[in-house]
């Protein structure tokens, strides 16, 4: 018996099948390439059918699919907001992926979402029931767990902390991003480089010897470890931002735990003991003391291990 | 069959035989005077006592007891910690309460986690699942309702949103109490005009004519009303902080309805569109369009109410 995990991601679709103890026993990953709307959903049917097919011809039965989606699901009506996929702004996946898993269960959830269920159940959240994952990608959310639950909101849309107001007053520049997102993100810290590359004349440094429109985060963190005048300026800009953010989650929520991942960490987590120590000048100092900081344990895994945990718990009677 | 509803305040005690249905039939207020530490404890018991008689032997028997205190409660141990009582540090008033209580259920829960459920059960949040109480009073604390339930966080001290960080750099000033405490509470208000006060040599205003060390923020609200130079800058940066914790907390958490209320709010509530009005350019502008802002409806029986309610979840088989 076994559960199928899936993480749709922005350009591959992962899926595998897991054993109820965690085991990851087959996984494959299959390029979107140019799909866009429904054929994105067929994608995955065709997936779930031959996954399906797969773990019952090798003694695996899959009892239950979890689902994990770039953007919003909501759980009342089975439908998701993918901003990345044309024509998913409500796409029915849910009816879409039952129409071929018969009677096995099916949950689908955030990405964020299922990155801090993949950590509580197999990576660098094992047994907390109040966690928090921080993803900094491209753009900037929040997968937040309460009492073992997820997070949801009145309408599905918690963890949106790329839009946190951190920097007053109000720039016309954060209206499209949020502010934490605008300073914090890759996206963000590859704009903010390129904006100070324009505006600054005297600067002669690594990142002037890059065609400026194809700077990216992780360039600018390599020339931080170089020690790179800009680089620095930039990135230390960014430890402030992140470690304000992380204070506010400390003192609003008191978890046990924060755990940094997406593209940015990666090569930012050796920051970590600098955005903690700028976390601690602001953060209710007593949940501060009862915080961690961490780094994802699952990686690119994350997706998969917290889809397949959501699918185990939609079967094993434990509260959703 | 009814309940009691007790809260702690700073200064007195409010004690009151509410019936199921929400409405209070008897309510009365006692000063705590100089009491500390097992005398407040006492004065708790003593009332618990004359109101079980009362509520006998008047037909309306007390099934249970909720208690609002102005701090922490740790439900696990039954202790609480209320900053501004001598020898409350850990304090054992589950134990104590039960003491004279017998069979009847007690529940206690920190101010601001009360003055949710108070909304929600006779208030403005009513029927909400998911909705905050914003407090700002001498401090500010924020009480969560998430899906029903109250955010309590790993130990006990969540909703500490005083803390919130909204203006790098980081401050000295901020340390002991928050940053947006710093700038935005009844205190914090009174403290940044006194030190405008003493920097502005040139300010000649309504404030000038008061004794420096007795001004309020009530003072500060009411030459704002008259347009006071002075009042209205200090008034004005308010507006964008509360209007950037209400973005904070929209993007976040996706909540219903958050309600203003403690001292402050009161006589600022006039300033509410204005808040609105700012915290619309930094919020997830989805979460902004479904969130209502609006002031308490209990104003200072938002305790008691709330106590009662908790009370009344205790037994009535409703998730806690």
């Amino acid at each position: 018996m076994a559960l199928l995990g899936i993480d749709l991601g922005g350009t591959k679709l992962a899926i595998a099948i897991i054993l109820k103890n965690g085991e990851i026993i087959h996984k494959e990953t299959v390029p979107i390439g140019k799909r866009t709307g429904s054929d994105v959903g067929l994608l995955i049917t065709e997936q779930v059918v031959k996954f399906l097919e797969k773990g019952k011809s090798e003694g695996n039965t899959v009892e239950a699919i979890g689902i994990s989606v770039p953007g919003i699901a909501h759980p009342g009506t089975g439908t998701t907001w993918v901003p990345n996929i044309e024509g998913w702004e409500d796409y029915p996946l849910l009816e879409e992926v039952k129409s071929v898993s018969g009677t096995i269960p099916v949950s689908i959830d955030s990405d964020r979402a299922c990155y801090i269920l993949g950590e509580v159940w197999k990576g660098n959240a094992s047994g907390c029931r109040d966690a928090i994952f921080l993803s900094v990608g491209t753009g900037i959310g929040a997968g937040i767990l309460i009492n073992g639950e997820i997070l949801r909101g009145s309408n599905d849309i918690a963890g949106c902390i790329g839009w946190m107001a951190l920097q007053r007053p109000f720039s016309e520049k954060y209206r499209n991003c949020g502010c934490f997102e605008y300073y914090a993100s890759g996206e963000g810290i590859a704009k903010v480089t390129k904006s100070d590359l324009t505006d600054n004349e005297e600067y002669d440094g690594i990142l002037m010897h890059k065609s400026i429109d194809a700077i990216t985060s992780r360039d600018i963190l390599e020339a931080f470890e170089k020690n790179d005048s800009l680089a620095v300026s930039i990135i230390r800009q960014c430890v402030e931002f992140w470690g304000m953010a992380v204070a506010n989650l400390v003192s609003l929520f008191n978890p046990e735990k924060i755990i940094f991942g997406g593209g940015v960490f990666g090569p930012a987590l050796p920051l970590l003991p600098d955005i903690c120590e700028e976390a601690k000048k602001w953060a209710q100092p007593v949940g501060m003391k009862q915080v961690t900081l961490t780094g994802s344990a699952l990686k690119g895994d994350a997706g998969v291990y917290g889809a397949g945990y959501m699918a185990l718990k939609s079967i094993s009677g434990s509260k959703k």
